[in-house]
């Protein structure tokens, strides 16, 4: 469903009718005023219907608003390679603030239980970031419809709205209530429409359209080091989402925050689409949140590696924040505790825990004060003969903010800490040699988790002699599969539930567990 | 140099002369007494050439003794299966018996000064185990030979000459003692000859060639699950190196404890050929496990993931032990302690120190009383008809004793542990997709611990555009290479004496520190 603010998918040209309802001199004259007169430099070379397109693409800009953005952020970046190395201020996050799914294994089942109450009575949602494109993955549709070849071949969408479905389940089971977990989304200009659609051909994967709330984040236009908006072709703008920050403008913008409050929900967890292990509305981590008493929260794995190129959540001065691992020292990030531990090593993996009234707040109080980013890029432009070039170095910069940019604003801030082969597996990548976050990865970070499942409920695989196989099987290399074993989250959440279908059991892989029962897709391993 | 017991590299025919010299008759008795007659139904058909190889195979086996091995073999495998499961008598390495680079690291310069003091009195040496094939890596030559592709395209055993170099300078640099560390080199039947022309034909690297010893690993044959020896051809047998722990049974063979003790050493490091950033002979292991007044110990990395295929260091009834992984359950391998820690994280990686008289007590007294461990396995045979046959399921076992069999006899063991990212990249593996463990890892891990090394000795890498670039690089894919940085292992043993190289200095990469200054492989990173 869509929420208050209107989307529209007509072509540009349709509203504005003819090039006749165009006022060019009156644009011209804003441009000029904003020293962005360049942008019309091809007019007169363009066709008509480029002229309509760029035309609208500049009458909804604020070229004011976008010239104090980019002083701010320019301000702020060379102000922070000047400034004192944020090393020196950093603190790791204390024990009493973290709640950790290692340390704190007593606690579990209470948290647990309290999350799902939360979810029973219809207090808790998820937000999924999913306005980025999968350029790097090198796929043009969103990310959440890949499909990194399970056996079941579910995409991520699907695996993220069964895990809802189930969690739902679980909470009325636990709790009595029939109960609904909204889903917001938020899309960009570049993945609305698919997402759509796509959610609509499969239904909605069994939610209830009307708890599936699409929305769309900003874009900004990249600009030059001096400021002049980049024109990548003579009648259109490079434009950028705004950063996964982007999202409480969003939330302003489709008031999605008062959608969340006429619904009565108290508390939202906020994730990324790229994660095929996410614990989507996680009870343990809401439950934490809650008993806490905190308004703002974040999900982290232990950085074991000095140089994992990770974010790390720590104070800076006192107020929290996610210190980016391009900004750290190499003695900071090695620096250890007396347990041998790295001192900075809440690695940051984008889960979030934020209270309603909190998102209330940073919409209506913090989120303009909120500078943008820099991020220097290389920008193909066109140049003053119109020919579109392709910089070797970086020519620009494009301005986003963070999701973790509202931390500074928490009243009580907490950290709950999971381990990384339970629930962290990102796709960024496409398969290559030695790749790291790539569908194979994910494929078997998601099996390896389900073969453990089944394990742990007492089940036990076999090989083709009928031998059982060790727990942790023998590669013959490392590139091999791990044993093919996949459990739909319609049948267990976080692996709850198994015993009755797997325990005393032996089967052969591949394996999968689902809503129909326990299928062996080889019958006797041949 | 070779040491007593004389190898022979002259064809077999030649030593034996003519057929004339064998004794068919005796030997088919010897063997049908050995229930292993049918190793020669196929002598009629083999021309000369073939009978005198097969000849002199079988006359230098002791049939008697391997029908033994096979006995107590698979006596033991069928035994353990049965018994009391080995999670139920595991426990872990108790803190007093561990050392810790990263927990201890008050006492790390007290005992690299107390390992360099032993190696500058001669009482060191280094043992390596050499004697596997390269298969899983797809080559056919000694892993050791292998060319990584560091800038430098040095090879595993030159980078290992280099560090011992390098330790005998710092050794004397920091006691006054001019000292050699003599290196015994384990190879097997395979790789003998190929390993000791590569020496020669690199002068030892720049080492005393009297203080590179040379000595070779036993070689066993496959047998059938009921005890008869396998042929691969009709004229040849199944054979295999006996394992690492093969390492024992040489040692007595080539009198290599005699050389230790007439050299005056009393302590040896033992490693595997594998390990591109192998710390031979680390003075702070060797000074650990002295001050400790330790027989023998381990050196491990932790293990942090339940499923990671690493074999752990405990205690199993009291006495130290490895357990593989394939001996672990899955319950047990997941043990956390209070800390959130795996309690069973002491990660083996076949980095070993005994003293001198432990080793003479093993060659003496224990060896013999070690079991060997049974591998099933697809062995290649010849069928009745003489037709070779590739089998699609085991059809047989290899016997392997491994080098960690003797842990059991140690009066005083402990076990020190180092970070993976510092001291622990073994190649096995061909490059592939997703893969781990091959040439690329290998190359990536020495290339950024050796960037490390250059930052943390205040150097600096710039981009292109002179600006400098962080700590922890941006990398557009997890399989782009890191940045470029090889260190000498002559100019540097483990990151020490680079400051007045680097500190201060600005460069690009691809950069190579050695013998010979700094050296920026492309000027001004164009």
């Amino acid at each position: 469903m869509h929420v208050s603010r209107c989307r529209n998918h007509t072509p540009v040209s349709t509203k504005l009718g003819t090039q006749g309802a165009m006022n060019v001199s009156e644009l011209r004259l804003r441009l000029s005023r904003a020293g962005q007169a360049h942008l019309l430099q091809f007019w007169d070379e363009l066709e008509e219907a480029q002229q309509v397109e760029l035309y609208a693409e500049l009458q909804a800009m604020n070229f004011e608003e976008l010239n104090v953005f980019f002083r701010k952020a320019t301000e702020g970046f060379n102000q922070s390679s000047q400034q004192e190395k944020v090393d020196a201020r950093m603190e790791p996050v204390p024990r009493e603030v973290l709640g950790s799914a290692t340390r704190d294994q007593d606690q579990l089942q209470a948290w647990e239980s309290e999350g799902l109450l939360h979810i029973s009575q219809n207090r808790v949602a998820v937000l999924l970031l999913a306005g980025g494109q999968g350029t790097r993955l090198g796929v043009t549709y969103p990310k959440g419809m890949y499909d990194v070849g399970l056996p079941s071949h579910k995409t991520l969408f699907q695996l993220q709205a069964e895990r809802i479905l189930k969690l739902q389940q679980l909470a009325e089971k636990c709790h009595g209530n029939r109960c609904t977990i909204p889903w917001y989304i938020m899309t960009s200009g570049r993945t609305m429409q698919s997402t759509e659609e796509f959610f609509a051909k499969h239904r909605y994967f069994g939610l209830q359209k009307e708890s599936v709330i699409f929305f769309q984040q900003g874009m900004l236009p990249a600009m030059s080091f001096d400021g002049k908006i980049i024109l990548e072709e003579k009648s259109k703008v490079s434009m950028a989402p705004d950063g996964n920050g982007g999202l409480y403008r969003a939330l302003a913008a489709w008031d999605i925050v008062g959608d969340m409050e006429r619904r009565g929900v108290g508390s939202v967890h906020v994730y990324c689409v790229d994660n095929i292990l996410v614990r989507v509305a996680d009870p343990r981590f809401i439950g934490f949140c809650v008993q806490q008493g905190a308004d703002c929260g974040a999900k982290v794995v232990e950085k074991t590696n000095p140089t994992e190129p990770v974010g790390v959540v720590c104070r800076v001065d006192g107020v929290y924040q996610v210190v980016e691992y391009s900004e750290i020292s190499l003695a900071t990030a090695q620096r250890r505790g007396p347990d041998g531990r790295l001192l900075f090593n809440a690695g940051n993996i984008a889960n979030h825990f934020f209270t309603v009234p909190f998102l209330r707040d940073i919409v209506s109080v913090h989120e303009p004060q909120l500078q943008h980013h820099v991020a220097q890029k290389k920008i193909p432009y066109v140049d003053s003969q119109g020919q579109r070039m392709e910089p070797d170095k970086p020519n620009g910069i494009k301005m986003e903010k963070f999701v973790f940019d509202i931390f500074q604003f928490a009243k009580k801030f907490v950290v709950y800490e999971v381990l990384r082969e339970d629930e962290f597996s990102p796709l960024k990548n496409a398969d290559s040699q030695n790749g790291k976050d790539n569908p194979t990865t994910a494929r078997h970070a998601l099996m390896s988790l389900h073969h453990c499942w089944v394990l742990n409920a007492g089940g036990h695989f076999i090989d083709e002699n009928g031998c059982r196989l060790p727990a942790i099987p023998r590669l013959k290399d490392a590139s091999d599969d791990p044993i093919q074993c996949e459990v739909s989250p319609l049948t267990s959440y976080a692996g709850e539930g198994l015993e009755s279908l797997v325990a005393h059991r032996e089967f052969h892989a591949p394996l999968i567990i689902d809503e129909h029962g326990v299928h062996e897709l080889v019958k006797n391993g041949l």
